[in-house]
């Protein structure tokens, strides 16, 4: 049992959203999402702490879609505009994840907690941002007010692409939402 | 026992607060909270759901200094001088209160599910900022967004606010903010 699992995060995942939706979040064991991967239990607790965790991936990896372009944008390039290359490269990065975003959205607009993390993933993702822009000489404040525009951008853009039933262009959507942002900031 | 207790609430919150900086959250009960006030545990559970609520005052009067301000603007208003005003209001209900907010911010620094608390009270704060706009005829995507650059100015002025250790003029503040983040989405 102790050897590596190849894909076992995935499978786990996967498994557990299917089980989500089907029982409901609370409903569902971490022994029921292990059995239905054809996994065991410590094979899930080595991939994650515990059952809410399964629907949230790798903030390391996730926040650094964002800050990889961020890092990457031209040197001119100003604050926010290298925010919205990182909202063009974050959005692409969910091509093709439509219907499991779906279905994901769905199960935390059913459960407090899980609202409450996805609130949380939202303000490491704000820090990173910012910490991002820092790097490339943004002041401070400036830093972290141009990453709450893009952080909020982003989460308006996930929240309209989620709700439509049919599949859009996210990265379009993420920066028509940050255009509208800077609209409503005029 | 049962009868209702005078300040009970207030009582509790500040003995909650003295405790927690005393000997930290986790290892505060709600038992030595109680005793603290001079009050039952049974008087607490009837303010509070639980330990960490006591943190965090009810959201209905909270948001509601946010919503009537937002009613109470000319009705030429344009959707984000309501928020301005708002902020306003809400900076001065604030007063004298800097050196709670300090102690109860570094409380909420100490742990984690004390700042996911916190950022599902700034989600409800949006969602009330939005709704009160939509009352005043805003469409729906630019109430929403609106909302999102109040609570944020709100949040990073209430940060700053809390750093420093001499208080300052959380309204002005607020509003300056504001402004910054409209400069930074220029």
């Amino acid at each position: 049992m102790g050897r590596w699992q190849p894909g076992a995060r995935d499978r786990l995942a996967l498994a557990a959203l299917e089980l989500f939706v089907e029982r409901g979040y609370e409903a569902t064991t971490v022994a029921d999402i292990a059995a239905r991967a054809g996994l065991t239990e410590r094979t899930f607790y080595r991939q994650f702490v515990d059952k809410r965790e399964v629907l949230f991936g790798d903030p390391q990896s996730y926040n650094g879609i964002f800050t990889a372009a961020i890092a990457n944008a031209p040197a001119n390039a100003r604050p926010l505009d290298a925010v919205a290359a990182a909202l063009t490269t974050a959005g692409d990065s969910f091509a093709g994840k439509h219907a499991y975003a779906r279905q994901r959205g769905a199960v935390i607009a059913s459960n407090t907690a899980l609202q409450e993390r996805e609130q949380v993933k939202r303000l490491h993702l704000t820090d990173a941002i910012a910490d991002a822009l820092s790097k490339r000489g943004v002041p401070g404040p400036t830093a972290q007010l141009t990453a709450e525009l893009g952080t909020v951008a982003f989460h308006q853009a996930f929240a309209r692409w989620i709700e439509a039933e049919d599949e859009s262009d996210l990265a379009k959507l993420a920066v028509r939402v940050l255009d509208e942002l800077r609209e409503a900031a005029a």
